[in-house]
């Protein structure tokens, strides 16, 4: 770990104060409602030209900028959209379905803010978003409860929607159900013949948001069939899975569904340095189609994930925004296919 | 794309007024006054246990919750510390820093707010940002210049601190300079006897604050020397690494420091279909040290990345904020080491 020292600096002269909207309005010699009415854009009132270059030029040189918090606690209410940060890394797919949100919310004229949420859970971090007074809330994940939406709702959030497994009362719900991936990959492996089928699990926390409802999927698409479903955990590292793979003959299992790419790229390695044909002896698959596994030989079989648009979910926060009395709408916004390469 | 459909919802009633600490008080039979002592637990008046319990049982009934805008207007400033969100895919690497940094700053009593950074550029970011009025910024990337910085503190942010190759004016800077990743490559390529070097430069958007210093590194290695540096511009795309793959022989070159592990990893497949040997004919090495790297064959080489520790960057930043009229301290940050393996 490189080390920051702990330098005690000499200290120089002290910050001007911050500038407000009546050391403007002084400048520019107007009043300070002028002032918010200019700088806010606002279309009721009219200003003349002349004026709205005095107070724009006044602004300028003194670099005042608006006090977001000021502002919304005049006008009752935010355009925060409050978006807690995910904890665990989050992969390109994830990212870009993220910026093309940003993108949107804020043509809609919305602020998007991350907040970090590590050591908080569930309804207890809904109070510490609500100090924020945001005006609608997403909460990627499942923690948040009946409870945490209504003091999210008290708190002036005209919209809460949790992107994650199931609904929640009181919030509007885009339902990413990680059963279907497992689904698919469970009733392709079943189709490609295969009886004795492992699940890998990660043992890493934070995942079984994840891994348990995929699990699930594969039990689903096995179920009626006389294929039978083996838990494995593995942590992600080398030794972990030279060590499953060391026992895998006596496993006796003809294919795995790895949880995803990653793990499945892991085991794979392992698998063929333990001299285990793929997919003749154990099929793979992985899920999440990274562009790596194509890379591997044989290439890996994987299930593809959709992701809802950004710009889609943008509309639906402006929507609640805009009708905060609306029923909670749900939508199912998980799509999952099987992308069949070399390996299963 | 999965569709989310526009529905219209039948409403429901209207949400409840937002609860104040007005009504807190009212329900408790204290004064705002006392409310505000209690919650923001402030030592400095004595208050009686059974009045502290009332207090804390009406804010419960009523669902209150302290606003943390109106909180910093009377306090005068903020605990938030605002670091925009990167619009790149981060890695584990990072994302592990920044969990680190979050836990760090949240035991010191500020709140992390990540925002958006998404179609905003430098010192016009800045007034964007100054708008939360953060108490500290950390700005990671480059792009905010000396203006910004001024705005920033204008609007009353004790510190920024730049994460980013080069210092700028006012703000404290943690430099983490990529070059460095790059010497260490050209160096190890260099010692393995190898003269003529290609450096892969992505051609995605958004990468040259990190590939441009990691090409110059390489060049700074070589100077002195009688090897000489091949730029090769990669998509990150099969097709793309094919077809470099495909004139690898009439570049006529003997190493290639591929930027990070990923375009390594992509390399390195596409030279190994061609029938390129490797080590032999070409080394590969790539950057970032990702697990993935070592389960290809042969393992690839790889420059390991160390980024300072978020409790030091956490101290530094509550330091800063402490004595806001300190000059800005500039510490080094990057350390970078070559991990040997089989491919180069």
């Amino acid at each position: 770990m490189v080390q920051i020292p702990k330098q005690s600096a000499p200290t120089s002269p002290a910050q001007r104060p911050v500038p407000t909207s009546a050391d403007v309005a002084r400048l520019a010699g107007v009043s300070r409602a002028t002032v918010s009415y200019v700088l806010n854009n606002t279309s009721a009132v009219r200003i003349s030209e002349p004026t709205r270059r005095r107070v724009h030029e006044a602004a300028k040189e003194l670099g005042y900028v608006p006090h977001a918090a000021a502002r919304s606690l005049r006008a009752g209410h935010s355009r925060m959209v409050l978006m807690p940060a995910p904890s665990v890394p989050v992969g390109p797919l994830y990212s870009q379905f993220f910026n093309e949100l940003q993108w949107a919310l804020s043509r809609l004229d919305y602020t998007v803010v991350q907040y970090g949420s590590v050591g908080l859970h569930g309804d207890e971090a809904a109070s510490v978003w609500a100090e924020l007074r945001p005006v609608a809330v997403l909460v990627p994940g499942s923690g948040l409860g009946p409870q945490g939406v209504a003091v999210l709702k008290r708190s002036g959030a005209r919209a809460v929607v949790t992107l994650g497994p199931e609904r929640v009362e009181g919030a509007h719900a885009l339902l990413m159900d990680h059963d279907r991936v497992g689904h698919c990959a469970g009733a392709h492996l079943v189709a490609r013949g295969r009886r004795r089928i492992g699940v890998v699990v990660p043992e890493e926390t934070g995942l079984e948001i994840f891994s348990k409802p995929r699990l699930e999927g594969v039990r689903r698409a096995l179920h009626g069939t006389d294929a039978s479903a083996t838990v494995l955990p593995l942590a992600y590292e080398e030794e972990a899975a030279a060590r499953l793979a060391a026992r895998w003959r006596s496993l006796d299992l003809d294919a795995v569904f790895a949880y995803n790419d990653e793990y499945a790229m892991l085991l794979m390695r392992a698998l063929l340095d333990e001299g285990i044909g793929i997919p003749d002896d154990t099929a793979v698959i992985g899920a999440d189609d990274l562009m790596l596994g194509r890379l591997l030989r044989p290439r890996l079989s994987t299930v593809h994930i959709e992701l809802p648009s950004g710009r889609d979910l943008a509309e639906l926060v402006d929507r609640a925004v805009r009708e905060p009395g609306a029923a909670p709408e749900t939508h199912e916004v998980l799509g999952a296919r099987v992308v069949h390469r070399d390996s299963s």
